[in-house]
């Protein structure tokens, strides 16, 4: 009884002494220790601690199946690309990984090499290609490559209304050279969403919602590393100030404008091996 | 570009450089350190990630006007007392406080000393009572005392369905003497809820959700900080390990059973002034 300060935070930490798995202990005690730590820091008011209660209500009660407000949240906050850099450790060769983001949804439509996944989203044509390969610049046939993408008023599919299907979403299968190939409407920069709870935060810590343009992978093959990423456009002004900080040089690459007005990319995804 | 380890950190603690208040950035800037700190202590998992955005999700889609499960959250990770703590420093002679928890709700009905809060909730007739008083022990007429509590069967009013109104929940105001007083029914040690996230919680941490009985306050007078308080009583089996870690040695007091069955207890609530 009468728990206070640093005593306080000793019998909270004890108290998953009992946790049925030792890796929930682990977590648990760490988290109670660093909240505390922060609480004490910041020496926490009464009227900010609701204030905290009442923002993170609100960013799980504006969550749905397509839209995830936390994961927002743990983008603005780098949370995200913090976790992505200690769960995928460079490997040599391989490409690199940056967020997962809110927009990804299951069940994309099956597509075929040189497939449309537009599906009149609004934008100038996109020609995106490449080959999946090993770190030994092998290709990896059979590989699934998952690709979502934000259309030219900057939304994704799954924010808009009415629509009959999904759009620049979609998932194909490497040939036997590993290649992959696809074409979507060429990406812009735009702003995350900011009408909920992170929009909120955003405006009062005085930071921008812009990211810059790209296009969303995930790369799976037996064997390997599963690849999250992105591709993004060589130029585009909002590279150094990604609002989610996920931005790395080696996933920036040229799209080049073709007489006719149409874009291309080509990049190759390349896989870390499971045993790397 | 290329944010990595504790260039990441820094870069997400200076987005918060502009904010429009520098408690804005005090608190965010904290925040972002002691996060990022918690993730590469534990070397966080990507599926550690998801779980928490899950759970922190549901934690906000399960709350309603009368249930709120980030309370409950704070509460047994220990932040609401910390953050009580903080908030109250010790004033000497007056009533020490403690967490505010997840069951109060706005609009209660206005009683008058003597009147009867039970409004047919189970249990065993309790008689409530005390004063108000400065830390001089002077008396504080007109104070408003808010009350609230749980019933034999160890639930608040707002977990039940179908009441025709409040049940052990109201709010008076002292007479000239300082005097409070009202009829519940004795409380009992109950469980917090854990049919939702936090109960999750903590069944995996192996922690135990009981709370010893207690009779919640809320009590405001001009001139005087607001007391958000419990009184306890004596003997309760789990004093020792209340699941939100809310027990003060000072707000624990005996009830004291009367021939007839009905209980009684006398408290008296001590407000520290503003300018303490
Ligand atoms: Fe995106
Ligand atoms: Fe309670």
């Amino acid at each position: 009884m009468d728990l206070q300060g640093e005593d306080l935070t000793d019998a909270v930490v004890a108290s998953f002494d009992g946790s049925l798995e030792p890796r929930t202990k682990e977590v648990l005690s760490a988290l109670v220790r660093h909240l505390h730590a922060f609480a004490r820091e910041v020496h926490l008011t009464e009227d900010e601690y609701f204030l905290a209660i009442d923002f993170l209500t609100r960013t799980g009660q504006i969550s749905t199946g397509t839209r995830q407000e936390f994961v927002l949240l743990a983008d603005v906050l780098g949370l995200s690309m913090l976790t992505v850099g200690l769960g995928n450790p460079k490997t040599s060769g391989a490409t690199e990984s940056t967020v997962f983001g809110p927009f990804f949804v299951e069940g994309s439509p099956e597509v075929k090499n040189g497939d449309d996944l537009a599906n009149g989203a609004p934008g100038v044509p996109c020609l995106v290609s490449g080959r999946v390969l090993n770190t030994h610049g092998e290709p990896i046939a059979n590989a699934r490559v998952e690709t979502w993408q934000a259309d030219e008023d900057g939304f994704y599919d799954v924010q808009k209304e009415g629509l009959a299907g999904p759009q620049n979403r979609g998932h194909l299968t490497t040939d036997a050279d590993g290649n992959y190939s696809f074409w979507a409407v060429k990406p812009v920069a735009y702003p995350i969403p900011v009408d909920g709870p992170v929009g909120e935060l955003l405006r009062a810590g005085g930071r921008g919602w812009m990211r810059p343009a790209h296009i969303h992978f995930m790369v799976t093959a037996p064997g390997y590393h599963r690849l999250i990423t992105h591709v993004f456009e060589n130029g585009d002004p909002y590279l150094n100030q990604d609002a989610v900080f996920g931005v790395k040089d080696s996933l920036v690459t040229d799209f080049t404008q073709h007489p006719d007005g149409h874009y291309s990319v080509t990049y190759d995804l390349v896989l870390a091996e499971e045993s790397q």
